[in-house]
């Protein structure tokens, strides 16, 4: 059974939620011990410029898979920018499980109908 | 019960998931009907500079927020931006659980642990 | 003889001097008449937007000019950055001649071996 | 008399014509040497990961710009992204000169008005 908690293995935001919660276990640690500790102990604009950074990158290897055929580097660029706004969204005391439920707000589906369809599942 | 595919309700990748096929079925379709057949139609170009577009918007979102108190714009800003990298994800053939997996797969969870972790929930 | 002002025909920054002051005729002109009027009528982030795209386009465009082998999208795609960036430095009644003597006192020439020069010449 | 060639002390390219000839000079220099010389020898996507960053950087310090009423870190980082495209500029042969010709041929002015203009001075 699911207990809704963003960390929880079957959760919609399994992952996400289990990557967040490493993220935030990251706060305030010796900055040397850990790349995410190092990236808050320098604040908002280390965060960000890494979220250029990595868009940059994602574009780049979209780029070299047209030519090389291999979608695989695409992949990797992706979750290095989630990886990254998973940073950023801690920072601002922001969960993953928002954005979905913003995008499915979007998509038009409710959190009543999500809850409904895992008691069905 | 989860059936595994990307797109099923209670799927780790379920919202994910289930935005990526509303944007599959785009493909091909008529530009005037849908946003997203329109950048379809447009092609590599169009979506990779959507990706450029949304990271700065998260980065002046975020400047903002740290002026005005309000995370709630970064928080729309991300959902963008990763809504914009699932087009991207769609122009490739790549889908939403292939970039959780290799976020996961860094974290050092393997998909067997996982598996094993959803049947014991 | 150089005026040394930044509008003289053959001032340092001749072009980006010109280029400069037809965008800062533009501030307070009506948004439909002109394309820069319409940028400093949404201000600030309308034209950060800008500056965060055209980067985009420029990367896409090396990509591109490396399969081609045609450098022309380059130098079209830098100077639309360049472009966008006069219009961010006349946001803030900042002169692209700033920006060449920062350019300048990097490069360890200073302001007096300039005029100097022009003098000699 | 203006020899007209891009790194002459008063040609329209004067400053940049300069950067550009000291950057051209790091090509195939020592990497250790020289921190252009060490972008070169990664190659294209170290220069264009740059081009990324410095533009991140740029809309980071406008922000911080309008907070802080300080336009000078605007004008630095500025003065970064242009020093990033004359590298980039140098990696696909191309010249300052070339980017300021297509400036001035968009404001409809001729090269040909151009040099008279610089003779009459």
């Amino acid at each position: 059974m699911s207990t809704g908690n963003a960390g929880s293995p079957n959760d919609e935001a399994g992952i996400l939620g289990r990557v967040a919660a490493t993220i935030e276990s990251r706060k305030g640690a010796d900055p040397s011990t850990s790349y995410v500790a190092k990236l808050f102990s320098k604040g908002d604009d280390a965060i960000l410029k890494k979220i250029g950074e990595e868009a940059t990158e994602t574009v780049m290897a979209a780029k070299d898979a047209r030519v090389s055929g291999d979608g695989a580097k695409v992949l990797y660029e992706v979750a290095d920018l989630w990886f990254h706004s998973l940073v950023l969204l801690a920072q601002f005391d922001l969960s993953p499980q928002q954005v979905l439920d913003e995008l499915a707000r979007r998509e038009g589906i409710s959190g009543i109908a999500e809850k409904a369809a895992r008691q069905d599942s």
